[in-house]
């Protein structure tokens, strides 16, 4: 029974997620019971959504509990198994949340799955390879099903969700455009992720001229647009969509702590006859083994080469946290733990 | 070569469109050449969509030319034919435009075509079984795609589309909850139209209050929406949609003069994994046998009992398409010709 550190959500936030909202908590594990699993987490994963999750809203999936462990993905191996299925040393993907140690029912369909480390690194199972790749695929697979030709936009492209669309849309024969934050996550998303252009946004007051500067990286016109961001980035694109563009809604970062987020001209929507929808990819476990098929190979093979910012020590958790939710991290955000 | 009374489209409107947009000019018809057809108008469509294309901005058609007639469906009966297909006497639709007569090539596929008005009143093939009642189709049968015993909602319930949106949706099974302005259209899309139950926008301020009163009419939510109006209508809407609801944006009536019609809260796309797409019924051809065959037995058999506004004389046009941008209309609106 190792001891156990965990991260709580102690309270909600008012407005602005901040670190008061979390507690370290030092717990036990318990003793296993036939057909469970002791896994030690080396990675937590950090993901937008867990900041909607933090709220007491009706959103997609129930509330995460105030005081308990933050959910959350988690990478790590086995330590004790009374399951058959599993042995120590296996590598594992799970959903332990934020803390050193979880307790796992084995035989419960698809909560914790073993992974080959051979070509990809453990931590990529919790992006490009993981949970945020599956997403990517899913809303241009799904949603925006481009033809090869067609121009694909992405937000937040520097990010463990839009680096791998960039590399989904590269792979269809699209022309790829990010928007990204900042000179240093343009360069990233241009040079090492291969994208066509990349826009700063910071560089812009308002969505019209965030609009022109897309103009430019875009002089055919966007057909697809991946969204993570929402707000003045929203705006600016769908002044830009052609006709019977198709626009995968993903996130909207702009708006987590209850920002006014409005689309200001939704009759865009209308007269360029667009589609946008609104997943969870959570909702389309179908849909996984093929994803990350192709996304594993596209990783193995270099075409995607995430970029990962990692965090020392479970108790940096709450700030790698609220850093991610400001654009402070670079790539997919990780706690490394133990 | 019958003197041809015209209505001209005299210049664009700055803001609200007003009488002094249009222009009232005394033509010829041209004399008929091998093929042709000349047709003498009955009815005039007058359709919100007209609105759009009196401005010069870029849009899904090219804006109605200024110094010309003001185009749109038309129905009457051939005068005189230089064309085997049509004789004098036939019942015709086309897209005549404002004027008395029209002289049309009968070869051209789909500019002219013979209605049969045994069952079906000529007029409205301008209305239930014609445009409009295509466009309700394509959205409720191609967007919506609703299931028995789901809620589907339509704005501006009492007019051409809406009603014919009411009775296919109640033909599918479905609970058929309408939005019209004042006491005597709600009456009238209950009590005439069939719908379960209409909701009156004029008695609220915003958003939020015409959403609660909205909650009483869908007291299971709502899955299906038909968007004719934008604006506060459609972020009362939106607050109400169930997950994985479908709205079908087909007119944005609210912002035709220009007024700002922000969407408030886009994240409820996400959130409840809606989809949202917009259209046009012309670029749907493909549906309209099937969708007119279904709405002309809507009609024959007196499932649906659109009601009309019926404007007299040419040179009343102008007006009738002013109050009906203002909703002073009740059902389609028509202008009788001669």
């Amino acid at each position: 029974m190792p001891q156990n550190e965990q991260i709580h959500l102690d309270n909600r936030p008012q407005a602005e997620a901040t670190a008061s909202n979390f507690k370290l908590v030092t717990g036990q594990t318990a003793p296993l019971q036939e057909g469970q699993v002791l896994v030690r987490h080396r990675f937590l994963s950090l993901d937008p959504y867990m900041r909607g999750r933090m709220n007491d809203a009706k959103s997609y999936t129930a509330p995460q509990p105030v005081g308990q462990v933050m959910q959350g993905g988690t990478a790590g191996e086995v330590v004790e198994s009374r399951n058959p299925k599993f042995k120590p040393g296996d590598q594992v993907v799970g959903f332990g949340g934020w803390q050193e140690y979880s307790v796992v029912d084995g035989n419960q369909p698809g909560v914790l799955r073993k992974v080959d480390t051979t070509h990809v690194p453990l931590s990529h199972y919790l992006g490009a390879v993981g949970m945020p790749g599956v997403t990517a695929w899913y809303g241009l697979e799904k949603i925006i099903q481009p033809q090869a030709g067609q121009t694909v936009v992405v937000s937040a492209a520097s990010g463990a969700v839009g680096s791998a669309l960039g590399a989904l849309a590269k792979a269809r024969g699209c022309r790829a455009v990010g928007i990204a934050g900042g000179p240093d996550k343009c360069r990233y998303v241009v040079e090492e992720l291969g994208f066509d252009a990349c826009v700063d946004y910071k560089l812009h007051k308002d969505a019209h001229s965030l609009s022109k500067a897309l103009q430019e990286a875009c002089p055919k016109g966007v057909d697809g647009h991946f969204e993570n961001v929402g707000g003045m980035v929203m705006d600016a694109v769908l002044l830009r969509m052609n006709a019977f563009g198709r626009i995968a809604l993903c996130g909207m970062i702009a708006g987590y702590d209850g920002q006014p987020i409005p689309l200001t001209y939704p009759q865009l929507i209308l007269t360029n006859r667009l589609l946008v929808q609104g997943f969870i990819v959570s909702e389309h476990m179908e849909v996984w083994p093929q994803a990350l098929q192709e996304l594993g190979m596209l990783v193995g093979t270099g075409k995607l080469r995430p970029r990962e910012s990692v965090a020392q020590g479970l108790e940096s958790a709450p700030e790698a946290f609220l850093g991610m939710l400001k654009g402070k991290n670079f790539g997919k955000q990780l706690v490394k733990v133990g």
